[in-house]
Protein backbone atom coordinates (compact mmCIF):
# COMPACT_ATOMS: atom_id res chain seq x y z
CA UNK A 1 0.00 0.00 0.00
CA UNK A 2 1.64 3.16 -1.10
CA UNK A 3 2.11 5.74 1.81
CA UNK A 4 -0.58 8.52 2.48
CA UNK A 5 -2.82 5.85 0.94
CA UNK A 6 -6.37 4.47 2.77
CA UNK A 7 -6.15 0.85 3.62
CA UNK A 8 -8.74 -1.63 2.91
CA UNK A 9 -11.53 -0.66 5.53
CA UNK A 10 -15.77 -0.33 5.16
CA UNK A 11 -14.98 3.58 5.19
CA UNK A 12 -12.34 3.19 2.38
CA UNK A 13 -14.85 1.31 0.43
CA UNK A 14 -17.57 3.82 0.70
CA UNK A 15 -14.94 6.50 -0.17
CA UNK A 16 -14.71 4.67 -3.38
CA UNK A 17 -18.14 4.05 -4.22
CA UNK A 18 -18.33 8.15 -3.02
CA UNK A 19 -15.28 9.13 -5.51
CA UNK A 20 -17.23 6.38 -8.57
CA UNK A 21 -20.59 8.25 -8.12
CA UNK A 22 -18.77 12.19 -8.64
CA UNK A 23 -16.40 10.55 -11.54
CA UNK A 24 -19.26 9.00 -13.33
CA UNK A 25 -21.22 12.12 -12.63
CA UNK A 26 -18.21 14.42 -14.25
CA UNK A 27 -16.82 12.58 -16.83
CA UNK A 28 -19.52 9.40 -17.95
CA UNK A 29 -19.25 5.90 -17.69
CA UNK A 30 -16.92 5.54 -21.02
CA UNK A 31 -14.62 8.42 -19.52
CA UNK A 32 -14.68 7.51 -15.84
CA UNK A 33 -11.41 5.17 -15.58
CA UNK A 34 -10.42 2.96 -12.03
CA UNK A 35 -7.46 4.69 -12.10
CA UNK A 36 -9.08 7.92 -11.65
CA UNK A 37 -11.54 6.80 -8.90
CA UNK A 38 -8.41 5.64 -7.09
CA UNK A 39 -6.68 8.61 -6.84
CA UNK A 40 -9.90 10.75 -6.05
CA UNK A 41 -10.54 8.12 -3.27
CA UNK A 42 -6.69 8.19 -2.39
CA UNK A 43 -6.22 4.57 -2.50
CA UNK A 44 -4.77 2.22 -4.92
CA UNK A 45 -5.97 0.70 -8.23
CA UNK A 46 -6.00 -2.47 -7.11
CA UNK A 47 -7.87 -1.94 -4.02
CA UNK A 48 -10.61 -1.03 -6.18
CA UNK A 49 -10.19 -3.88 -8.21
CA UNK A 50 -10.20 -5.54 -5.30
CA UNK A 51 -13.34 -4.68 -3.79
CA UNK A 52 -15.89 -4.19 -6.91
CA UNK A 53 -14.48 -6.17 -9.81
CA UNK A 54 -14.72 -4.12 -12.86
CA UNK A 55 -15.36 -0.61 -13.73
CA UNK A 56 -18.73 -1.86 -14.49
CA UNK A 57 -19.82 -3.58 -11.08
CA UNK A 58 -18.08 -0.40 -9.78
CA UNK A 59 -20.95 1.51 -11.65
CA UNK A 60 -23.91 -0.28 -10.81
CA UNK A 61 -22.41 -0.23 -7.11
CA UNK A 62 -22.37 3.39 -7.33
CA UNK A 63 -25.91 3.87 -8.49
CA UNK A 64 -26.84 1.12 -6.04
CA UNK A 65 -28.49 -0.84 -8.87
CA UNK A 66 -30.90 -3.83 -7.93
CA UNK A 67 -28.29 -5.86 -9.53
CA UNK A 68 -25.68 -5.64 -12.64
CA UNK A 69 -28.45 -5.78 -15.68
CA UNK A 70 -25.12 -7.14 -17.51
CA UNK A 71 -24.97 -10.34 -14.95
CA UNK A 72 -28.62 -11.51 -15.02
CA UNK A 73 -28.53 -11.21 -18.77
CA UNK A 74 -25.27 -13.57 -18.91
CA UNK A 75 -27.08 -15.30 -16.15
CA UNK A 76 -30.12 -15.96 -18.51
CA UNK A 77 -28.57 -16.53 -21.80
CA UNK A 78 -25.87 -18.17 -21.91
CA UNK A 79 -27.14 -21.02 -20.06
CA UNK A 80 -30.19 -23.10 -20.00
CA UNK A 81 -33.23 -24.18 -22.46
CA UNK A 82 -33.06 -21.46 -25.38
CA UNK A 83 -36.54 -21.53 -26.15
CA UNK A 84 -37.86 -19.80 -22.65
CA UNK A 85 -34.90 -17.30 -22.42
CA UNK A 86 -37.27 -14.42 -23.03
CA UNK A 87 -39.67 -14.79 -20.24
CA UNK A 88 -36.80 -16.16 -17.72
CA UNK A 89 -35.32 -12.58 -18.39
CA UNK A 90 -38.39 -10.96 -17.82
CA UNK A 91 -39.11 -13.10 -14.55
CA UNK A 92 -35.21 -12.20 -13.43
CA UNK A 93 -35.52 -8.82 -13.70
CA UNK A 94 -38.96 -8.03 -11.94
CA UNK A 95 -37.89 -10.63 -8.93
CA UNK A 96 -35.11 -8.47 -8.19
CA UNK A 97 -36.06 -5.18 -9.19
CA UNK A 98 -39.54 -5.72 -7.41
CA UNK A 99 -37.45 -6.51 -4.24
CA UNK A 100 -35.58 -3.49 -4.35
CA UNK A 101 -36.66 -0.38 -6.58
CA UNK A 102 -38.44 1.23 -3.72
CA UNK A 103 -35.41 1.10 -1.79
CA UNK A 104 -32.61 1.97 -4.85
CA UNK A 105 -31.63 5.54 -5.19
CA UNK A 106 -30.88 5.19 -8.71
CA UNK A 107 -34.82 4.67 -9.29
CA UNK A 108 -34.97 7.72 -6.62
CA UNK A 109 -32.43 9.53 -9.39
CA UNK A 110 -35.20 7.89 -12.39
CA UNK A 111 -38.07 9.10 -10.65
CA UNK A 112 -36.93 12.81 -9.74
CA UNK A 113 -35.92 13.19 -13.72
CA UNK A 114 -38.88 11.23 -15.47
CA UNK A 115 -41.62 10.48 -12.93
CA UNK A 116 -41.91 13.64 -10.66
CA UNK A 117 -42.45 17.67 -10.68
CA UNK A 118 -45.91 18.59 -12.23
CA UNK A 119 -44.76 18.93 -15.96
CA UNK A 120 -44.17 15.01 -15.41
CA UNK A 121 -47.16 14.13 -13.59
CA UNK A 122 -48.66 16.10 -16.41
CA UNK A 123 -47.11 13.46 -19.03
CA UNK A 124 -48.19 10.72 -16.93
CA UNK A 125 -52.13 11.55 -16.38
CA UNK A 126 -51.54 12.24 -20.06
CA UNK A 127 -50.53 9.30 -21.24
CA UNK A 128 -53.17 6.99 -18.86
CA UNK A 129 -55.64 8.99 -19.97
CA UNK A 130 -55.17 9.50 -23.80
CA UNK A 131 -52.98 6.72 -24.82
CA UNK A 132 -54.09 3.65 -22.54
CA UNK A 133 -57.73 4.86 -22.14
CA UNK A 134 -57.87 5.26 -25.96
CA UNK A 135 -56.78 1.59 -26.41
CA UNK A 136 -58.44 0.66 -23.87
CA UNK A 137 -61.74 1.90 -25.46
CA UNK A 138 -60.78 0.19 -28.75
CA UNK A 139 -59.52 -3.53 -27.92
CA UNK A 140 -61.58 -6.15 -27.29
CA UNK A 141 -61.65 -7.91 -24.20
CA UNK A 142 -61.50 -7.91 -20.44
CA UNK A 143 -57.74 -7.42 -19.92
CA UNK A 144 -57.98 -4.85 -22.45
CA UNK A 145 -56.18 -1.81 -19.97
CA UNK A 146 -53.14 -4.22 -19.81
CA UNK A 147 -53.23 -4.84 -23.25
CA UNK A 148 -53.48 -1.10 -24.30
CA UNK A 149 -50.45 -0.80 -21.20
CA UNK A 150 -48.53 -3.40 -22.71
CA UNK A 151 -48.71 -1.38 -25.71
CA UNK A 152 -47.58 1.90 -24.62
CA UNK A 153 -44.77 0.32 -22.64
CA UNK A 154 -43.58 -0.95 -25.99
CA UNK A 155 -44.35 2.22 -27.78
CA UNK A 156 -42.77 4.25 -25.28
CA UNK A 157 -38.99 2.39 -25.24
CA UNK A 158 -39.04 2.95 -28.87
CA UNK A 159 -39.84 6.79 -28.30
CA UNK A 160 -37.05 7.09 -25.68
CA UNK A 161 -34.60 4.79 -27.38
CA UNK A 162 -34.75 6.73 -31.02
CA UNK A 163 -35.64 9.77 -30.09
CA UNK A 164 -35.09 11.11 -26.22
CA UNK A 165 -31.76 9.08 -25.51
CA UNK A 166 -30.94 8.05 -29.03
CA UNK A 167 -29.46 4.65 -28.68
CA UNK A 168 -27.44 3.22 -31.94
CA UNK A 169 -28.67 1.75 -34.03
CA UNK A 170 -32.29 2.69 -33.33
CA UNK A 171 -31.93 5.80 -34.14
CA UNK A 172 -30.98 5.68 -37.27
CA UNK A 173 -32.38 2.68 -37.77
CA UNK A 174 -35.14 2.83 -41.53
CA UNK A 175 -38.50 3.34 -39.96
CA UNK A 176 -40.17 0.92 -42.68
CA UNK A 177 -37.96 -1.58 -41.14
CA UNK A 178 -38.76 -0.77 -37.54
CA UNK A 179 -42.19 -0.57 -38.51
CA UNK A 180 -41.73 -4.11 -40.01
CA UNK A 181 -39.83 -5.45 -36.26
CA UNK A 182 -42.38 -3.50 -34.44
CA UNK A 183 -45.46 -4.64 -35.65
CA UNK A 184 -46.20 -8.05 -34.82
CA UNK A 185 -45.47 -6.93 -30.96
CA UNK A 186 -47.67 -4.46 -30.93
CA UNK A 187 -50.29 -6.85 -33.01
CA UNK A 188 -49.87 -9.42 -30.36
CA UNK A 189 -50.22 -7.08 -27.19
CA UNK A 190 -53.66 -5.99 -29.17
CA UNK A 191 -55.15 -8.92 -30.56
CA UNK A 192 -53.46 -12.21 -29.79
CA UNK A 193 -53.45 -14.53 -26.94
CA UNK A 194 -51.26 -13.13 -24.27
CA UNK A 195 -49.98 -16.60 -22.02
CA UNK A 196 -49.01 -18.34 -25.04
CA UNK A 197 -47.97 -15.95 -27.19
CA UNK B 1 -68.08 38.04 -26.20
CA UNK B 2 -68.02 38.74 -22.45
CA UNK B 3 -66.52 42.87 -21.75
CA UNK B 4 -63.19 43.08 -20.96
CA UNK B 5 -62.67 39.50 -22.74
CA UNK B 6 -60.16 39.37 -25.83
CA UNK B 7 -61.76 38.56 -29.08
CA UNK B 8 -60.63 35.80 -31.28
CA UNK B 9 -57.35 36.73 -32.72
CA UNK B 10 -53.73 34.94 -33.42
CA UNK B 11 -52.99 36.60 -30.15
CA UNK B 12 -55.65 35.21 -28.16
CA UNK B 13 -54.98 31.74 -29.52
CA UNK B 14 -51.65 32.10 -28.07
CA UNK B 15 -52.44 33.38 -24.49
CA UNK B 16 -54.83 30.47 -24.17
CA UNK B 17 -51.93 28.02 -25.39
CA UNK B 18 -49.83 30.18 -22.38
CA UNK B 19 -52.07 29.46 -20.03
CA UNK B 20 -52.88 25.93 -20.40
CA UNK B 21 -49.34 25.25 -20.42
CA UNK B 22 -48.97 26.78 -16.94
CA UNK B 23 -52.33 25.27 -16.02
CA UNK B 24 -51.43 21.85 -17.06
CA UNK B 25 -47.74 21.91 -15.50
CA UNK B 26 -49.48 23.68 -12.25
CA UNK B 27 -52.15 21.09 -11.73
CA UNK B 28 -51.35 18.35 -14.22
CA UNK B 29 -53.79 16.51 -16.40
CA UNK B 30 -56.37 15.66 -15.14
CA UNK B 31 -57.21 18.47 -12.73
CA UNK B 32 -56.38 21.87 -15.09
CA UNK B 33 -60.21 22.57 -16.98
CA UNK B 34 -60.74 24.68 -20.00
CA UNK B 35 -63.07 26.68 -17.63
CA UNK B 36 -59.78 27.67 -15.65
CA UNK B 37 -57.60 28.14 -18.84
CA UNK B 38 -60.17 30.44 -20.03
CA UNK B 39 -59.88 32.21 -17.05
CA UNK B 40 -56.64 32.42 -16.73
CA UNK B 41 -56.17 33.62 -20.48
CA UNK B 42 -59.33 36.00 -20.10
CA UNK B 43 -61.57 35.26 -22.79
CA UNK B 44 -64.83 32.80 -22.82
CA UNK B 45 -64.57 28.68 -22.08
CA UNK B 46 -66.15 28.83 -25.69
CA UNK B 47 -63.86 30.15 -27.74
CA UNK B 48 -61.08 27.67 -25.94
CA UNK B 49 -63.12 24.89 -27.40
CA UNK B 50 -63.43 26.98 -30.59
CA UNK B 51 -59.87 27.04 -31.38
CA UNK B 52 -58.73 23.56 -29.64
CA UNK B 53 -62.09 21.18 -29.74
CA UNK B 54 -60.81 19.24 -26.63
CA UNK B 55 -58.72 19.41 -23.52
CA UNK B 56 -56.89 16.29 -24.88
CA UNK B 57 -56.11 18.52 -28.21
CA UNK B 58 -55.53 21.61 -26.16
CA UNK B 59 -52.99 19.64 -23.70
CA UNK B 60 -51.16 18.62 -27.19
CA UNK B 61 -50.86 21.69 -28.76
CA UNK B 62 -49.86 23.77 -25.69
CA UNK B 63 -46.51 20.78 -25.32
CA UNK B 64 -46.01 21.08 -29.19
CA UNK B 65 -46.70 17.37 -29.40
CA UNK B 66 -45.87 16.32 -32.96
CA UNK B 67 -49.45 14.84 -33.15
CA UNK B 68 -52.30 13.76 -30.88
CA UNK B 69 -51.34 10.35 -29.76
CA UNK B 70 -54.73 9.54 -29.53
CA UNK B 71 -55.75 10.71 -32.92
CA UNK B 72 -52.76 8.30 -34.60
CA UNK B 73 -53.83 5.14 -32.44
CA UNK B 74 -58.00 5.98 -33.35
CA UNK B 75 -56.87 6.26 -37.16
CA UNK B 76 -54.63 2.93 -37.42
CA UNK B 77 -56.70 1.29 -35.23
CA UNK B 78 -60.66 1.95 -36.17
CA UNK B 79 -60.04 1.42 -39.80
CA UNK B 80 -58.47 -1.01 -42.88
CA UNK B 81 -56.92 -4.46 -42.19
CA UNK B 82 -56.80 -5.52 -38.63
CA UNK B 83 -53.88 -7.95 -39.62
CA UNK B 84 -51.11 -5.04 -40.00
CA UNK B 85 -52.36 -2.44 -37.46
CA UNK B 86 -49.52 -2.81 -35.34
CA UNK B 87 -47.33 -2.36 -38.33
CA UNK B 88 -49.28 0.89 -39.63
CA UNK B 89 -49.12 2.40 -36.02
CA UNK B 90 -45.18 2.20 -35.34
CA UNK B 91 -45.04 4.00 -39.45
CA UNK B 92 -47.28 6.75 -38.63
CA UNK B 93 -46.10 6.96 -35.57
CA UNK B 94 -42.07 7.03 -36.99
CA UNK B 95 -43.12 9.36 -39.73
CA UNK B 96 -45.11 12.00 -37.95
CA UNK B 97 -41.56 12.08 -35.14
CA UNK B 98 -39.00 12.04 -37.38
CA UNK B 99 -40.11 15.06 -39.22
CA UNK B 100 -40.80 16.90 -35.92
CA UNK B 101 -39.16 15.73 -33.18
CA UNK B 102 -35.80 17.57 -33.59
CA UNK B 103 -38.07 20.82 -33.63
CA UNK B 104 -40.41 19.79 -30.28
CA UNK B 105 -40.45 21.35 -27.26
CA UNK B 106 -42.07 18.27 -25.85
CA UNK B 107 -38.84 16.33 -27.16
CA UNK B 108 -36.35 18.76 -25.77
CA UNK B 109 -38.84 18.37 -22.32
CA UNK B 110 -38.11 14.74 -22.11
CA UNK B 111 -34.11 15.30 -23.32
CA UNK B 112 -33.60 17.81 -20.54
CA UNK B 113 -34.99 15.22 -17.90
CA UNK B 114 -33.80 12.10 -19.39
CA UNK B 115 -31.09 12.52 -21.69
CA UNK B 116 -29.37 15.24 -21.01
CA UNK B 117 -27.14 16.15 -18.26
CA UNK B 118 -24.40 13.92 -16.85
CA UNK B 119 -25.94 11.40 -14.77
CA UNK B 120 -28.39 10.84 -17.96
CA UNK B 121 -24.82 10.67 -20.09
CA UNK B 122 -23.79 8.29 -17.90
CA UNK B 123 -27.00 6.36 -18.03
CA UNK B 124 -26.82 6.14 -21.50
CA UNK B 125 -23.24 5.41 -21.86
CA UNK B 126 -23.97 2.53 -19.40
CA UNK B 127 -26.59 1.00 -21.22
CA UNK B 128 -25.08 1.31 -24.27
CA UNK B 129 -22.21 -0.60 -23.02
CA UNK B 130 -23.26 -2.77 -20.44
CA UNK B 131 -27.04 -3.63 -21.55
CA UNK B 132 -26.80 -3.53 -25.39
CA UNK B 133 -23.12 -4.37 -25.67
CA UNK B 134 -23.71 -7.66 -23.48
CA UNK B 135 -26.82 -8.72 -25.38
CA UNK B 136 -24.83 -7.97 -28.92
CA UNK B 137 -21.94 -10.78 -27.31
CA UNK B 138 -24.28 -13.24 -26.81
CA UNK B 139 -26.49 -12.88 -29.33
CA UNK B 140 -26.45 -14.35 -33.20
CA UNK B 141 -26.33 -13.13 -36.59
CA UNK B 142 -25.19 -9.84 -38.59
CA UNK B 143 -28.08 -7.68 -36.96
CA UNK B 144 -27.29 -8.61 -33.09
CA UNK B 145 -26.90 -4.73 -32.40
CA UNK B 146 -30.86 -4.09 -33.90
CA UNK B 147 -31.87 -6.97 -31.77
CA UNK B 148 -29.90 -5.83 -28.83
CA UNK B 149 -31.51 -3.00 -29.05
CA UNK B 150 -35.18 -3.87 -29.71
CA UNK B 151 -34.59 -5.86 -26.70
CA UNK B 152 -33.43 -3.18 -24.60
CA UNK B 153 -36.43 -0.55 -25.90
CA UNK B 154 -39.12 -3.26 -24.69
CA UNK B 155 -37.22 -3.99 -21.48
CA UNK B 156 -37.01 -0.17 -20.69
CA UNK B 157 -40.24 0.77 -21.31
CA UNK B 158 -41.30 -2.09 -18.81
CA UNK B 159 -39.20 -0.76 -16.25
CA UNK B 160 -40.10 2.78 -17.05
CA UNK B 161 -43.90 2.24 -16.99
CA UNK B 162 -43.68 -0.51 -13.80
CA UNK B 163 -41.20 1.72 -11.22
CA UNK B 164 -40.61 4.83 -12.70
CA UNK B 165 -43.83 6.57 -13.88
CA UNK B 166 -46.09 3.68 -12.44
CA UNK B 167 -48.89 3.20 -14.70
CA UNK B 168 -51.72 0.69 -13.61
CA UNK B 169 -52.25 -1.58 -14.52
CA UNK B 170 -47.99 -2.55 -14.92
CA UNK B 171 -47.34 -1.13 -11.50
CA UNK B 172 -48.99 -3.93 -10.22
CA UNK B 173 -49.18 -6.83 -11.91
CA UNK B 174 -47.94 -10.22 -11.23
CA UNK B 175 -45.00 -10.35 -12.20
CA UNK B 176 -45.14 -13.77 -13.82
CA UNK B 177 -47.97 -12.94 -15.83
CA UNK B 178 -45.77 -10.19 -16.94
CA UNK B 179 -42.65 -12.66 -17.72
CA UNK B 180 -45.55 -14.54 -19.52
CA UNK B 181 -46.57 -12.05 -21.68
CA UNK B 182 -43.28 -10.13 -22.32
CA UNK B 183 -41.22 -13.26 -22.64
CA UNK B 184 -41.94 -14.11 -26.74
CA UNK B 185 -41.21 -10.71 -27.36
CA UNK B 186 -37.71 -10.81 -26.08
CA UNK B 187 -37.57 -14.28 -27.25
CA UNK B 188 -38.48 -13.06 -30.73
CA UNK B 189 -36.50 -10.51 -30.88
CA UNK B 190 -32.97 -12.54 -29.56
CA UNK B 191 -33.69 -15.80 -32.14
CA UNK B 192 -36.42 -14.82 -34.46
CA UNK B 193 -36.90 -13.86 -38.17
CA UNK B 194 -37.32 -10.13 -37.68
CA UNK B 195 -38.68 -9.26 -40.90
CA UNK B 196 -41.77 -11.71 -40.83
CA UNK B 197 -42.45 -11.42 -36.68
Amino acid sequence: MPRGRRPGSPATREAILDAARHEFASHGYERATVRGIAASAEVDPSLVLHYFGSKEQLFAAGLDLPMNPATVVRSVFEQGDTADRGQRLVAALLSVWDETADRSPFVAVLRSAAGAGPIADTVREFVDASIIGTFADILPGEDRRLRAALIGSQIAGLLLGRYVIQIEPLASANPDHLAEVYGPTIQRYAYEDLATG
